[in-house]
């Protein structure tokens, strides 16, 4: 491996090759997103994924399974800096990756509060972060204990794995989760949060402590999962912004977060800003800043895991807006609407992730970006539903 | 080949792949940059490039001679249409091309202006665009005869393929081009235009006549080769834009140009508006629409040879700087000064081709984008010099 330091002191040929390779860990659009922000940089992406998916086309791609020590040190053998495209790499896998010697970006000791909500919950109290309130429940008892504090409703999720809504309940009972009891998944009750809407931060670190924050955002949810982004989130200037981003700034310092982390929150009914999720990693809630701000979440990240300065998180316009192309249940094809859309909405920027439609389905985003927020929800709305129609 | 109205019209399967490829003949910057603009909207680029050069890399590269109508054809079968990174394939080859049913754009009829600087300069006259004073000159006297009648001074250009200061001559005496004469090289005289500064009109255009326009930009040339685009041109509003782009659009009608094509343009020292140079596809003074315009070049060079609705063209910024990055005489390397640019300049877009350092050698350039045109002056300037010091 080439390390940086003797790369930018001079020390290594002159060919291009001298800028170094990322290696990601998943296949999926955030590898794919990843490389087409390193690509102009001339900084090069291998990708390892599961199984030959819809990053095989765009970059190099290996083939292997991410659970295997020895299948990751092979793959990391031709990279600087190993990252990731998801959180599923095992805690184990990572630790033992790092003690053979590899460069490996978010680290474990960072990236277990990512994938261990209790783990998270836990640390974020302890660095002050405001969080819902919320138990380890190991017996239905525990669950009805804590129901019976919090109004008789409470938010249940799994400790380890969940995402876009999966692995997450809101219950009334404890009779709801009995399958998670009965097989002995670890749980967290969280109160059920009187929110008025949900926020995103992301903020960016490098390992020698340089941090950036983009504006906050608003998203919007669907059934758990993200449709709509706003940045930056209406009337958030001043207080809602600064308490955002000294919470996303303060978890990212605490934690040692290297790259791009995205923190969700709650904007409650009495203005406080709760820690709802943490992603360490380009997130969905920031894709706008691919068309929105001078440094994408995905460029941000690449430099962050290589301990390149950090570049502008400015916005470019003053909104941008963000929405999900989400597969549909019917037989339709997110290309047949693809020429309408482009005639229709000439503003509007098209991102697709290769992938084939299945329902609910990320498959791909647009972004617009532009002085009348009203006006672009329009477009970004529009163009979604024409291009999944 | 898919056409694109199957296509369209919902009559191909619903995966991913129903979305189009482009095969770009040429495997240089422009081709790269194709390729990075095709990729979030899920269009594929081929490359056909001599050797494998910066786009192996990046792209799915086919190895071959682009002068061979076999290797063309054999590459065409895997795409819907074949376009250019360079003008360089033979007319002949062309139109055995399309004799054969490839869909070649832009087409050789149009092509053959961009190829041939003398049919370029007689198609001008005819559709009345303005051109400088010229004449096609065989002999030593038709060249005299050309500086007697003007003030003793010519630009001599080979009809053939000069680009970048290749293939043009200022010249106060006809033996100044013998070796060219002698060797029976098409050559035509030039007026030598005084001029106040060189600008660049960038159009696009679908074969359904759908055309758009960036805003006309100023270049700055050293030793013929461009170094920097300012966009807008400074002080251009309103008659300069309009009689640029009017001129630009009128050349893209009338020659049945599609894709990108530039006209590189004289302002006299008298106010008029002069046509220097043509060329057929994206083109450096528009390397600043990537970071710069809703649209840039690239992609709406794909949009347009696949007959794609053509996007917004706007700036998102009031004004735009593009430096160029040339390779230096010393021993420099262009990585070496790479993250030191980062933390200089953290608001500047590095756009690096992966080529090997030659003297003079395009390896990439940087854009940025604000309010300040002074500033962003400083800024391009000063990042291209510390990028390749």
């Amino acid at each position: 491996m080439t390390s940086l330091d003797s790369w930018e002191n001079g020390s290594v040929t002159s060919d291009s090759n001298a800028l170094p390779t990322v290696g990601v860990v998943g296949g999926g659009q955030l590898a794919r997103m990843m490389y087409e922000a390193a690509l102009p940089l001339g900084i090069s992406v291998l990708v390892l994924a599961e199984e030959s998916g819809m990053s095989a086309d765009v970059a190099s791609v290996a083939s292997g399974d991410y659970r295997d020590v020895e299948t990751l040190v092979r793959f990391a053998r031709g990279v600087d800096v190993l990252t990731f495209d998801h959180e599923h790499v095992p805690h184990p896998v990572l630790t033992e990756l790092v003690a053979q010697g590899i460069h490996v970006q978010p680290g474990p000791d960072a990236l277990k509060f990512a994938q261990d909500k209790a783990a998270m919950r836990r640390r974020l109290e302890d660095i002050g972060s405001p969080v819902p309130d919320w138990e380890v429940v190991e017996t239905q008892a525990d669950l009805e204990k804590f129901l019976a504090e919090h109004g008789g409703e409470a938010v249940v999720k799994t400790a380890m794995g969940g995402y876009d809504g999966k692995g997450v309940r809101l219950v009334t009972s404890a009779t709801q989760v009995e399958d998670w009891l009965s097989a002995g998944v670890e749980l967290l009750a969280e109160e059920k949060v009187s929110f008025r809407r949900e926020l995103a931060q992301l903020v960016a670190r490098r390992p020698g402590g340089e941090v950036a924050v983009w504006p906050v955002v608003q998203t919007v949810q669907e059934g758990g999962v993200c449709v709509e982004v706003i940045a930056p989130a209406p009337h958030s200037t001043g207080r809602v912004a600064d308490v955002a981003a000294d919470i996303a700034i303060s978890i990212a310092e605490h934690l040692g977060v290297v790259g791009v982390m995205a923190v969700e929150l709650f904007e409650t009914t009495d203005e406080r800003l709760l820690v709802n999720e943490l992603a360490m990693r380009p997130h969905n809630s920031g894709h706008w800043t691919q068309d929105g701000s001078v440094t994408s979440q995905f460029e941000q990240h690449i430099r962050a895991v290589l301990d390149l300065p950090l570049g502008d998180t400015s916005m470019i316009a003053p909104w941008a807006v963000m929405a999900n192309l989400l597969g549909g249940t019917s037989e339709h094809q997110l290309t047949k609407r693809f020429k309408s859309t482009m005639q229709e909405y000439p503003s509007v920027k098209i991102h697709l992730y290769g992938k084939a439609t299945k329902p609910g389905r990320k498959l791909g985003h647009v972004n617009v970006i532009g002085a009348e927020l009203d006006d672009l929800v329009t477009q970004a709305r529009g163009a979604a539903a024409m291009l999944v129609d």
